[in-house]
């Protein structure tokens, strides 16, 4: 009878163990959300990227013009 | 005797855990597959934005060319 | 007395999980860490790109002077 009421080292250790996973998990969620973040402005940049080149390559060719004219 | 054959409550928490621990691990994976495909395009854009620099700094000389001559 | 001396079947399990859990805790150090280092490319990323739109930008204006004039 003792035994079970007298804490186990491992049931301390659980305890433990269980802390530092629900620590682990916040840390994963809050790296997760900065993922998203980031993945958000990675996007926006593609976009803004691949407008640049366009007007870059139109501009180009309006140089092109301008020279050969 | 019979506390050997009946589960120990940290048995049963030490299944719980190890059930969280792993469903954690399957959420760490994922995100670092995610990092990598951020990664990868992240680089795509580096040298993008290097190429239109370049067109950008080139065309940039032409126009003072045009506008000098 | 036998039951404190030989280790307990969830004990061995805890030292497991222990193990595996500090391991999932390097995995997210190390990508989180990556995620700094993504986060600064994109960094440097976003301002090259509001440069180059703006050097893009006085370009299209001098470009369409030169033609109007």
């Amino acid at each position: 009878a003792q035994q079970i009421e007298e804490p186990f080292p491992a049931t301390q250790q659980v305890v433990l163990l269980n802390d530092q996973l629900v620590a682990t998990q916040h840390q994963v969620q809050a790296l997760q959300e900065q993922y998203y973040e980031l993945a958000g402005t990675n996007k926006v940049l593609v976009s803004e990227v691949l407008g640049l080149t366009r007007m870059v390559k139109a501009q180009h060719q309006i140089a092109n013009e301008l020279i050969n004219h």
